[in-house]
């Protein structure tokens, strides 16, 4: 069987989008002779639709699609993704569906068994998980048609299992002979090497062959990296799609391909990659042309930019250096260095002025009080209203420079440097911000070796060094990943890192953050555990009171 | 039987607090001589726990308290809300369970079966379904034990019913004769109401009495207003638990009580105490002594800062009025008349001096473009840096005051008048913070008339009206509701509504701001349908474009 696999990149919601992308793809696939289309899941309305499920106009507009769509096919088959509704007694009737067309009409409906609810997940919210599962006979082929999540509870791969059903075991004991699995999977670092590893297991298992069509695109902060593979009935992976980016593939059942070996790249290249992507399409779905970023001379800001630069254009990214009196000399030269390394264009606009007519104007109310995070805060603040006033009177998107270690213990300013449309790194650690800075440098002096090798500052008073409020990044960045994705509390952490103080305010530090967090830009999402939508604690807790 | 309620308010994560309440409670209901006091669910941990369910030490202390609790107990039975755990080959493991203690220990658990996954709830992320559920015999009779949702899919009472299994109905048919219900339900107008409603036709319907013991206090945006309640088996509602605050009640299924009639009192009433209570508890949770708000001589600062003063006293609130060149006359006068009103402290800090110097600043970037929205946005944003200056400074807990018709339009700043720790209105349309104040004015004027009689206005540029950008408030709200809280879309909003452009360009504006809504504070929820956590759009998506 010759199956045809469409990774594309649909727009949530935008159904009448979505529905052409998928046509195009069919007539191509019809071009090339194969048997089948296929297109990932929720492919006509774009994934996560989220609460626009809950929509009733919304459905039917799905729906409408995905039955224009059936009448646009000839004998080669569409399966695609989308929504489905019945008339059911209880709950919802709503199905997450694989939908197969031909010959003008929807042939064959498939919905989905397992419903994520986990992570970024919330599938149980919207849908009914599948009554039945069946195979479809199809040009002598019977097809075991299942909906990502669904192929993700083999009993032969996992020890510990999510789910009691395995629609993929059912589909293989009613007789399929080729595995369709239609998917949509936000990428996390290692993510792509786990799919590979299972979908080889189990298909060397199964002994049957294996189309696995993911869509692409970023959703907010979402990554789909695309990547869709083939596999044939010994496991073997024969096609690998483009990661982050629209693809097109035809695999061949009957065909003895070369097996594809490398699926994921360094850390430092997928990762940086995925950044890249995530801000090209967060600009191009929101219609943003340029981008600003504050540049302070650290590292952060740095790579911000790199990446603003890689995504959308040296032309199209804009820097501002505001230096106040307790920014050091690098801050500005450093920048300027970078700014001449990447062609971009720049304004320099003090803080000092404003930060003292501020002063003034709060000096009645601050009584003589002695200077503490209040001014800290104010000098981030005031880059803040310059940035918002630039992106406000020149449409540029804001970007927020803040990384996951910050944003993680509350080293940033709420309404300061937490400014701005996405966060771009902000799920990215502090230590990891260098491994990319020196794989950005690999060849060539991009990022100035001295932002790479000064000690990181906020610059908000004399002297200040981040190492005076933080344990070193090092160690600090280890914790976090106990912590956060690891889900090690107090005792286990200190195990390793000895220092129970430490360890115990540190942890502190991210529980008592959250409300800074709940006002955060969304946050591109590179690893297993992100802050932001994956994420939900309570702002107003004491779990960490029952620490030391 | 004799049973003691304690509707108690636990602070979520504070397992040794917690425990201290329910101890507490039951010496209260021993030494009243009664067979068995009854807790809320999850009581051990607080309602919701959100993320922290996932990390094992928590639902160890969670355990472990329940076991200590268990030990405390003598022949008098002791039910509670906790977490419970057991090693299953499929799935988590994990339950939200009541937990039935006398002589020294657990003699009996009932896990909840019925997970809600919609608006603000989450359980199935966390928890397995109950496997199965029975009666218990407790002396002499035999108690039909559920958890919250359990008890809200009596096939007797809805139409359409959301899950297949009726838990309460099988404790029925196994012979209950006392049906219990540990709940943590939260607050929305019309909720209570709806709760005596239903459980009246069930008790009527079964002929058996229910104790339903709820929790109270709020958990940063939830509110929980308690109201527990006692029927007989004719459907009589026989008790009634405070509303807004902790309570004792004993439930004596053997005695003949007059019926309660009064669940809810009157929109503006409800709704006013829920907010005082709500932002007490955040203050209170959080460990905030003292308000600030920024009072601008409209009516949304006006009935914030009220609220404040009730919530906190008078001598807890301070207020800073902050004019610019296009503040009128009346945005001090009228602000000094509620400031003398309510015997509070104010400062007066003009934006103007500020405002200027940042212009100044930003000159070379504006490069003579016209005027936009990022100078009316700048002003917003100097009164939100002084704001949080001041809050920084002195330890405020910042109150946001923006109303739900203008959060869901995005008619405010981002970083300006948005900034704050929690939205007290942000969940109470426009129209409707005129009824409240309205009602606030009953018998003396409190808030000035001035201000209630006034044209809206945000005071960003000359002669600025809301009315000038946005529909009348009685229209917009209107269709708010249809649109947020009836689920209509376009074509039925429209029925009513009339002007297609209009409600087009209002359904628009609502999807559009939703990368506001995700920066925003948490926003103490008074309707079933609340932006935040219970309302789950992608900022990126075109479904709009589906429109006109």
């Amino acid at each position: 069987m010759k199956i045809a696999l469409g990774q594309i990149n649909p727009i949530i919601g935008d159904v009448a989008g979505n529905k052409a992308k998928i046509l195009d793809i069919y007539s191509k696939g019809v071009k090339e002779g194969v048997d089948l289309v296929i297109l990932p899941e929720l492919s006509v309305c774009g994934y996560p639709p989220q609460d626009l499920i809950e929509k009733k106009e919304f459905r039917e507009a799905v729906y409408f699609a995905s039955v224009e769509l059936a009448k646009a096919t000839n004998d080669v088959g569409l399966l695609f993704g989308s929504i489905t509704e019945k008339m059911e007694e209880v709950g919802t009737g709503i199905y997450n569906s694989a939908v197969l067309c031909y010959d003008g009409k929807i042939q064959f409906v498939q919905n989905k068994t397992l419903l994520p609810n986990y992570d970024v997940f919330d599938e149980v919210r919207y849908f009914e998980s599948a009554k039945d599962v069946s195979v479809y006979n199809f040009k002598n082929e019977n097809l075991g048609i299942s909906i990502c999540e669904d192929i993700w509870n083999d009993a032969d791969y996992w020890k510990q299992r999510r789910y009691e059903k395995d629609p993929v075991q059912t589909l293989v004991e009613k007789g399929a002979t080729v595995l369709i699995n239609i998917s949509a999977s936000p990428y996390a670092f290692g993510r792509r090497e786990e799919r590979r590893k299972m979908l080889s297991v189990l298909t060397e298992t199964d002994k049957m062959p294996l189309t696995y069509v993911c869509c692409t695109g970023a959703q907010t902060d979402l990554i789909f990296d695309g990547a869709s593979m083939c596999f044939d009935s010994t496991g073997k992976l024969c096609l690998l799609g483009k990661s982050y980016g629209e693809d097109f593939l035809i695999f061949d059942t009957k065909i003895n391909y070369e097996e594809v070996t490398e699926v994921e790249k360094s850390f430092e290249e997928e990762v940086l990659a995925a950044l890249i992507f995530g801000l090209r399409e967060y600009a191009a779905k929101t219609g943003f042309k340029k981008a600003l970023v504050g540049l302070s001379g650290g590292i952060d800001s740095a790579i911000v930019t790199y990446i603003a630069v890689e995504a959308l254009g040296k032309e199209n990214v804009h820097v501002v250096i505001m230096p106040s009196q307790y920014s050091s000399e690098g801050s500005v030269t450093d920048s300027q260095k970078l700014i001449d390394v990447l062609g971009i264009s720049s304004s320099n606009i003090s803080v000092q002025p404003v930060f003292e007519k501020v002063l003034e104007m709060l000096n009645p109310e601050f009584n003589g009080l002695p200077e503490n995070v209040a001014e800290e805060n104010l000098q981030s603040r005031i880059r803040g209203l310059y940035l918002m006033a630039l992106s406000n009177k020149h449409n540029y998107l804001l970007c927020t420079t803040g990384n996951k270690s910050e944003v993680a213990v509350g080293y940033a300013t709420l309404y300061g440097d937490m400014c701005g449309a996405l966060g771009i790194i902000a799920d990215v650690y502090k230590t990891e911000v260098y491994r990319i800075c020196k794989y950005i440098n690999r060849n060539e002096e991009i990022i100035p070796n001295e932002i790479i090798e000064k000690a990181p500052s906020a610059e908000l008073k004399p002297n200040q060094k981040d190492q005076d409020s933080l344990p070193p990044y090092k160690i600090l960045d280890r914790i976090l990943v106990m912590y956060l994705e690891e889900y090690k509390e107090l005792k286990e952490i200190v195990v390793e890192i000895k220092d129970e103080k430490l360890v115990n305010d540190v942890l502190n530090l991210v529980d008592k953050n959250e409300f800074k967090r709940k006002q955060a830009a969304p946050a591109l999402r590179v690893t297993k555990k992100a802050f932001g939508y994956g994420r939900r604690f309570p702002i107003v807790q004491n779990w960490q009171r029952n620490r030391l």
